[in-house]
């Protein structure tokens, strides 16, 4: 006996026959005739097959397709059914893709509130589908169909016998007027009707109803899941003096700036107590001065942990008034889940059975090749004392966080931590309030980037930050735009990091910086950038990804009107985005040719109904660049030679192209982009 | 909660802690901790992650590979745990493969026994392997290592109480080795050395094992699953009499010819007894004549059904003394297992309830659109009293056949017949002889096909009959090569079928016949000719893809030494087949440059140790072709000057290339192919 038919699955749930026995008979023989006949395969969106949830968006459609076969040429039906996490359930029938060849079927439903849902898929047979077929076919071809009629009266007193009240009623109608008519002809057309058809569908057994191998989870989380715009900065350097350490009364004079310059989230790195022992100092120094403020990345001190605010931001109050100052500027602050421990975390005393002690009674201290963290332990997520209790703490951490309103939670490298405690971390938080995002702050190989965002993380950071040529562009963005990675990998397009000052942007001077805001801010509907970037910061640590002067290690006070610097246009960027919904996710984009490998030209929207936006970003932030381009007319449904209305979206100036072959020249002094708004509806 | 925590999944099956339990802490906590800290994904070979069998064949490595990774940077290890269907177990080693990048992890493992084996995969933590890696890393940059010294004398005796016996022994051996050693460089070089490392594998407590989320079930099958060329025919045309009915008797004076031609398999159409009504005269009339021998498919008369013999072709001994005498030459016999019945069949009297009757007491005749055969009505598998006994019926008369020596069927037209009744039925019939072969005559849409391939069919027929261009020829072969169809379907190259006179071969002449038969034969394991195809019969009833005169529905006899037969180019090309264990299997296949989109280059085992084949077929069966090609020298590992022994395998000539570049013409009347084995040992 075969294995599969062992293994519990998908079931034929149409009417179970009660097979006749024989003597030589065994159960499979059974089992087998009750497996189901209808195959429902490639089931998406999904991932890994059902076992993570995929992604959507509250209010927007999800289209769900499968693969849906049988055995011979009747016609089949199948629907979805989905449920919300309130168990709410409805189902949206499903249609063959046209053209045909591949048996795809799909189906479209907008889930309207957060958290997990699920859907599952469901096929049949279409009896009458299959009988109205093949009736029309015989009629047109002039063929007698007494015997069809006939055949189909029957399935109409079938249809009655198994149905009730008003619908019963209503089939009893139908087969009345169809024992009174006189002609074939009649007869075919009653049977045909869309109103026969709608009563018999309503009233069908759904014989050899088969359903999807599993229910498929989708978890739908708010809008900024998908589309926001990040600032990063460092309270403690926004008290304007170098020397005076800054608080969060002292960001409340930035929140009108960010919030001009487009951005959604307003995100600190930890805020809580810095440890003292092995304390850094400036330029990741291995010994600090007696003023050196120390890594915030080094958690912990007898001022407290995870829990608490490092007393020189501010205090508890503090923290709460900017939160709810920044949400009425349109600012969500956003706060770092950093899980590392300052040797001088109450933890280390308080739970020490947390931590993996060596020989010599010392902790090794946290790596992130080739990073190295002398100020850092890490605890032990399996340690003989650490589970639940560690666990739970930590879980209490973040739920502390998020009941003092913070809902979107950066946490710094997740990879190093194990996969199970975030899947069950981020569900148990979200089980509270759905709304929670989570953005997954690792750079590692692929499978794991991945799996993070499958576990659950909302958001990722990405290999964006060292993608430059046209190729390497391309290549990563049609990735992200395809499965697997199109379910559960949202990126969000960081442009630096207090961690990495792109190689790039150290000698590119002001044009890289606008190739780089261009390129994320178009590129994905999530994108971020840490305080710096816009006045065109990148003096390096020679030879390294990392600044010179780092705020990691010590304080930095800046002029955030220097000259040269590009807030107007990352303002104008951000505006653009939020009045173009195609730029508000990564997926839908394509690249389209331009006759010079130094620009890069793509569009977002191009299908659907909303207009879609064109770009075309030289890569280059030392020459001109030009060359000539084709317009996508024939994706918009027009001829080669079409007018095409289009708005210049930087500068707001509003012209027609002609034809299709078009050409541009970029200037690096000037602005390195072009971005056009296409009218779908004007010629 | 989440739904995964609740779905039964792969296990953490490491020591399984008694999780602390708190007054608040809820189930899903501990399960969460327990579930496996390693990931495993993209095992391969894997139909839909597990839920079908992939295929193998005996004596022929297996390659297993899964995508295995976890939090942090420590080693892990991993193996694959096989076992056959006698339940007897194996474990290999998995080795991670290089260059790194992706954590995919591989093993091979060779399959000695036919049947139903699988795998699973297992991953844990390499505890030794993470303290040596260390160890060693800090040896060689100098830093002091007394500390991580004691850590692996603690390794070591934590190592010798849990590990018993001669292995213990061992490991305390060592341990005093280690304490009496006066130097940390020696007791580094003891702690690095491969014996110990050896004994700590053997004494692993394999730290958070995880295991892969099912076992992959996996059928080996005997050779010819994948390596055959067969042959068919009609014994009924075999009297070299076209007014004389052919018997199995006349078949024995052909056994020595077919094999000279190098086939293998010689395979029959139905050869039971044929009804009556409505049988078909010549060219598919709907009238036939007194003597008109009607369809063999319309199956079942007075005289038997699927179990029985028709008279006209002999007795049931004359049928075992072919299969004998036909295996005495080397020649395995394959029927047709057609499921449709003539109106005549016994079965419509004696199991009416097995048949869908209409309101007028006929049955549907059958349809394969645009098909039709008016002399044959379909039984249908879940009528009234179809389930169980008409599918044990139809088993049964599977395994008549296979107790009369039968082991290879080719089926009719499955995909119009349910699903799970072939996976049953396959299923059932292999339990007691897995060296049973089944041939899937399906032409469909592409999921039916692979889906067909997926559920048990051995081997199928294929869309190669219809692909002639360079591009076309690509795209198929190279889809074939890859997964899914890689692990569920094995492609059967027919170069025509009493169905299927293509119509390239109806204008093409002898040289188009030579043109498939190389592509065939070179493209894929599998392949086979219907008789007449050798001769280069190609006349069509006009404007069909039908044979005129089709022996179908008629007697043939033909003069086998016709001049113009391509008979030695056949069993050439199986010659060389035999010969060259690249060209068995379609797996390995890759095409390269040649200039000219009328020529087609592609070699066969470049990777691998046996010597590879190459061969350009010209698709022109008109005019000369010729063109540059470029030897794929570098994928040999040389240089693009490099001289490569080979040899014309039509002709036996042994030479040498020059460099990559080389030129060639094909004459259609000559020779439209070359094909040639490459000296990989030799210069």
């Amino acid at each position: 006996m075969s294995a599969e038919f062992t293994r519990a699955e998908s079931r034929d749930v149409s009417d179970s026959r009660e097979a006749e026995t024989e003597g030589h008979l065994q159960e499979h023989d059974l089992v087998a005739a009750k497996a189901p006949r209808i195959a429902i395969e490639a089931v998406m969106p999904a991932i890994d097959q059902g076992r993570f949830a995929a992604k959507a968006i509250i209010d927007r459609p999800v289209r769900v397709t499968a693969t849906i076969f049988a055995d011979g040429h009747d016609v089949l039906a199948a629907a979805v059914n989905w449920q919300d996490a309130q168990g709410n359930a409805r189902r949206e029938p499903m249609q063959l893709v046209r053209p045909l060849g591949l048996d795809v079927w799909e189906a479209s439903f907008t889930p309207r509130s957060l958290g997990r849902h699920s859907f599952i898929i469901e096929a049949w047979w279409d009896t009458y589908g299959t009988y109205r077929d093949e009736l029309s076919k015989k009629h047109q071809a002039g063929v007698n169909v007494e015997l069809e009629l006939e055949e189909g009266r029957r399935l109409l007193v079938a249809a009655c016998e198994r149905s009730e009240a008003e619908l019963r009623e209503a089939l009893e109608a139908v087969h009345e007027r169809f024992q009174a008519m006189g002609s074939p002809s009649e007869r075919v057309a009653l049977m045909l009707a869309r109103e026969t058809a709608h009563l018999m569908a309503e009233a069908d057994a759904r014989p050899h109803l088969a359903r999807s191998e599993m229910s498929y989870p989708l978890e739908v989380d708010r809008r900024e899941a998908e589309f926001a715009s990040w600032y990063e900065l460092f309270p403690r350097s926004e008290s304007g003096d170098p020397d005076r350490h800054g608080t969060f009364k002292d960001v409340h004079r930035r929140l009108p700036m960010i919030r001009d310059m487009g951005f959604d989230v307003l995100y600190f790195p930890p805020i809580h107590p810095i440890g003292h022992a092995h304390r850094k100092g400036p330029n990741n120094t291995l010994v600090a001065g007696e003023n050196d403020p120390g890594s915030p990345y080094a958690i912990g001190s007898e001022e407290g942990g995870h829990e608490a605010i490092h007393p020189e931001l501010g205090t508890r109050e503090d923290f709460r008034e900017l939160v709810r100052v920044a949400a009425n500027h349109g600012l969500e602050i956003a706060l770092d889940f950093a899980i590392q421990c300052s040797p001088d975390h109450p933890w280390l005393k308080e739970h020490p059975g947390w931590f993996s002690w060596r020989p010599d009674g010392s902790l090794r201290y946290a790596e992130n090749p080739p990073k190295k963290y002398q100020d850092i332990v890490n605890v032990d997520f399996y340690a003989k004392d650490a589970i639940p209790s560690l666990w739970l703490a930590l879980r209490d951490v973040v739920q502390s966080w998020v009941d003092e309103g913070v809902r979107i939670f950066r946490v710094d490298n997740p990879h190093t931590k194990p996969l199970p405690f975030w899947e069950w971390l981020i569900a148990d938080i979200k089980s509270r309030d759905p709304g929670v995002l989570f953005l997954a702050e690792a750079f590692t190989r692929p499978p794991m980037m991945a799996r993070l965002g499958k576990l659950g993380f909302t958001q990722s950071y990405t290999y964006f930050t060292w993608r430059h040529t046209k190729a390497e562009l391309t290549e990563y963005l049609t990735e992200l735009n395809e499965a697997p990675l199109r379910e559960c990998y949202r990126p969000n397009f960081f442009v630096n990091t207090p961690d990495i000052n792109p190689y790039f942007l150290q000698s590119s001077g002001r044009p890289g910086f606008l190739i780089r805001a261009a390129l994320a801010t178009l590129g994905s509907g999530l994108w971020g950038m840490y305080s710096g970037f816009e006045l065109c910061e990148g003096a390096p640590v020679p030879d390294k990804e990392e600044y010179l002067d780092s705020e990691k290690y010590q304080l930095r006070a800046r002029d955030y009107a220097a000259p040269g610097n590009i807030i107007y246009e990352i303002a104008q960027l951000n505006r653009i985005r939020r009045e173009n919904p195609p730029l508000h996710t990564h997926l839908g984009i394509r690249f389209h040719q331009v006759d010079n490998p130094r620009l890069l030209f793509f569009s977002k929207g191009l299908v659907g109904k909303e207009d879609p936006v064109l770009a075309v970003v030289s890569l280059d932030p030392f020459e001109p660049q030009e060359g000539g381009f084709d317009l996508p007319l024939w994706q918009l449904g027009l001829e080669d030679d079409a007018r095409l209305a289009a708005e210049d979206l930087m500068s707001g100036h509003r012209f027609h192209w002609q034809g299709r072959h078009q050409w541009l020249r970029l200037e690096p002094g000037q602005l390195p982009f072009a971005v056009w708004r296409i009218k779908r509806s004007e010629g």
